[in-house]
């Protein structure tokens, strides 16, 4: 029997799809690399068929059956990645996890809800609302993400600040591995006992298993919220408010700085021409969240910002979950992209200069511009967008990569993190060892020879060649 | 030549000391169970050498000549830990950290510190408190225990409610691996970048390679403190009151409630008979403590909690550090331990009767208390004491290891954590695949073998035989 033909025995044929329609739409998640190649000669090739597994033991069983074969696995959340995580050749098996979609539980008492991978961020979010709970992990992409994506990639939401990212939530997680093996981390607030299995998983991106299921630390819904904008004279001066602000001892859970080219594209109504914007949104307690926007107010004041149309927070909190579309882009010829990056604060200022300073040094540089939106007590994130169209359309994919290594060399010669929260997928591959050093690039190496001693577990991403 | 000669060839002689002294106060470290072979017939041998590298050079140059030797290393911080995972035998080399003292670095604007690994945690607040900063991380043991230390334990400081344990410090770690490999990772805020190497080391205690260095992020001393004592009637309904406050959004650094036993011993002149004792230490900027108080305030009278006399805040912050001697006990045929174990807030009440019970069973038990130090979100610590004199003295171990396996089975079989901050070491190794289970073992086991094929690295600890 051929591989589709022992998973169908295995899993039943109603978990195993060779579809041509389906097999298209599973090739690759949303980089716009991918997308690039699709409207060109190279398109990605559909993988050798998709398994749609319902329970943890199927995942085991079909996982079992790729391993005996040496085929080679492609895990697939609900395709929202944009770093070319997932990326399927013509010899894989694609799992795709959306059927993997129970909430098992949720405990008011405990604040904890366990979730199976395939679970969209935006149904987690409304099983939990109802009993006034919530995650308090709002990805841009939320509706069009899983749980399992979250935990495989780190993801970061927009109310980091106060709530932190997803490791920050985790409370146990069950997964695959290449070898087979079931793993079930304890459901514990907290523990000494060895390494934390939990970030073998965190950020693996499938190279060394599957996440099935895990166990999220929840919160109340907020009982009060307030949001304000202020217009700041430059970007930098907008840095040092922030700094001041979450060094102050202060958590706003939403801080998002805007340069002045990003201000007049977001809040054109409202920017003034040449300024930055910061939008912040308080959230908690009430008497917390009095205290702290009056306290933050202050800081603000002395900053020299100004109060800009509070207007701006209700078309943010409106706008947030909008993801582009690349199309049209692509076909005008135009390259786009965002890179999220992180520094310490005294290195961001100057990585930001450095990044912006290349990036229009692109031949065909349309815009590049930046935003902050996750703050922490040594040092910010910076989202920077560039949009480029090339002087011949030929010339679409090495002017992306070159936008993408302009600003991850400036990034990493700044002494920053070349990746904040959107993983390493292919786009960042190349960079991986300036971000952990030759000897962590050996580290990674070997575990991933010790979990998955075959090499099946998505191939191509994440490591270097 | 010999080992010695190899690493005073390889080293120098100040860094290599065969001294009889020096050899026997490197065997171990604070475990009962060693003391108390130290007083019976089969004390811990003297290790071969004591190796005292002075630099992240000095360690890896030293591990090498041991790996070409197949020599165990058993890497030694302050000898604080009271696991057992500093145990010599007659032919490990002990690596003495603690001339690795430099304060590499430290930036008022980042908030960062690097410290290198055997700098003792007095000295490294000490230099912060000159700055106006602060670790923000205050184990007990923080006159005799230090940052590297701290990290291959996954330590949890006595502020952690606020400021979180180690691992939310830890901003990069440089390590020297089991292959000679100095891993040093990147210093940035957040990564989305795999799986996060620091995570590989946080907890490992000495069995994958050695913590050389670290850059923790710390904070501004606080503004403004305010502390206050209460009486509850009992422990579980201070649980629940801690529930509401954590689960309410509001987070006093210190949160430490005493069973009734433990109220009367450590708080004799102002507990109340029968009741527990909640002691609460808030602090941060003057506004949100002042909220922040009145809130919990309103909260403590809702659960008919009593104010108690604030001495009760003065007499802990006095006496916190305070660590007791086994010495005296052991003369007369007593044994004594903490054993520190977590659950979420639906399954700790449980785990407190069952392993009270369990404990007040135990042939010559004299007390089993409980108190709670650390809360989460989702659940909290317990802190068991027991006391016990067996009948006969030649039962002591036994004894000991009765009490020890009776919490962990209480804890285990009610669905807790086994180790909230103290690690595995020797005593809980038999335990640790109720934590992680068979499946976790194996992953932990994979990871051993992949960074550390020779097996030198601290053998016997952390890892059940």
């Amino acid at each position: 029997m051929d591989i589709v033909e022992r998973l169908v025995a295995e899993l039943g044929p109603e978990h195993v799809s060779v579809a041509p329609n389906r097999l298209d739409e599973r090739r690759h998640d949303t980089w716009f690399q991918s997308q690039l190649d699709d409207r060109g000669e190279h398109p990605a090739p559909k993988p050798r068929c998709v398994v749609c597994p319902s329970s943890t033991e199927q995942v085991q069983a079909a996982l079992l059956v790729c391993r005996e074969l040496r085929v080679p696995i492609v895990p697939f959340g609900l395709g929202s990645g944009v770093c070319g995580g997932v990326l399927a050749s013509a010899d894989t098996v694609v799992f795709d996890m959306s059927a993997m979609s129970q909430v098992r539980e949720v405990s008011v008492t405990d604040l904890t809800a366990t979730f199976e991978a395939g679970v969209r961020g935006t149904d987690a979010e409304a099983r939990l609302n109802a009993s006034g709970l919530t995650l308090g992990h709002y990805p841009q992409s939320i509706d069009r993400s899983s749980v399992g994506g979250w935990i495989a990639t780190r993801a970061a939401g927009q109310f980091s600040t106060a709530y932190g990212n997803i490791e920050d939530m985790v409370l146990d997680i069950e997964a695959v591995l290449a070898t087979g093996d079931i793993v079930r981390t304890r459901r514990t607030p907290r523990a000494s006992a060895g390494p934390d299995l939990r970030h073998l998983l965190l950020g693996s991106e499938g190279i060394l298993g599957i996440v099935t299921a895990a166990t999220l630390s929840v919160r109340r819904q907020a009982e009060a919220r307030l949001g304000a904008a202020y217009h700041l004279s430059t970007l930098r001066a907008g840095i040092e408010l922030q700094r001041k602000i979450v060094q102050g001892g202060f958590l706003p859970p939403v801080m998002r700085l805007y340069d002045s080219t990003e201000a007049s594209r977001m809040f054109s109504e409202w920017a003034e021409d040449g300024h930055a914007l910061l939008v912040l949104v308080h959230e908690g307690a009430d008497a917390l969240v009095q205290a702290e926007y009056a306290q933050v107010h202050r800081l603000v004041v002395e900053a020299g910002a100004r109060l800009a149309d509070p207007a701006c927070v209700d078309h943010w909190l409106a706008e947030r979950n909008h993801v582009p579309d690349f199309a049209p882009f692509i076909e005008n010829g135009v390259v786009v992209d965002t890179i999220e990056v992180a520094a310490t604060w005294s290195r961001i200022g100057p990585i930001y200069d450095a990044a912006i300073d290349a990036l229009r040094a692109v031949p065909g540089i349309l815009a590049a511009s930046a935003h902050s939106s996750h703050a922490y007590r040594s040092g910010l994130n910076l989202y920077f967008t560039f949009v480029a169209q090339p002087p011949e359309r030929d010339r679409m994919s090495e002017t992306y990569r070159e936008c993408w290594d302009r600003v991850l060399r400036a990034t990493a010669e700044g002494g920053g993190g070349i990746a904040h929260h959107h993983g390493i997928g292919r786009v960042r591959r190349s960079w991986l060892s300036q971000e952990v050093g030759e000897g962590g690039l050996r580290v990674l190496r070997a575990l991933k020879r010790a979990l998955d001693p075959d090499g099946i577990m998505n191939p191509g991403a994440l490591l270097p060649e």
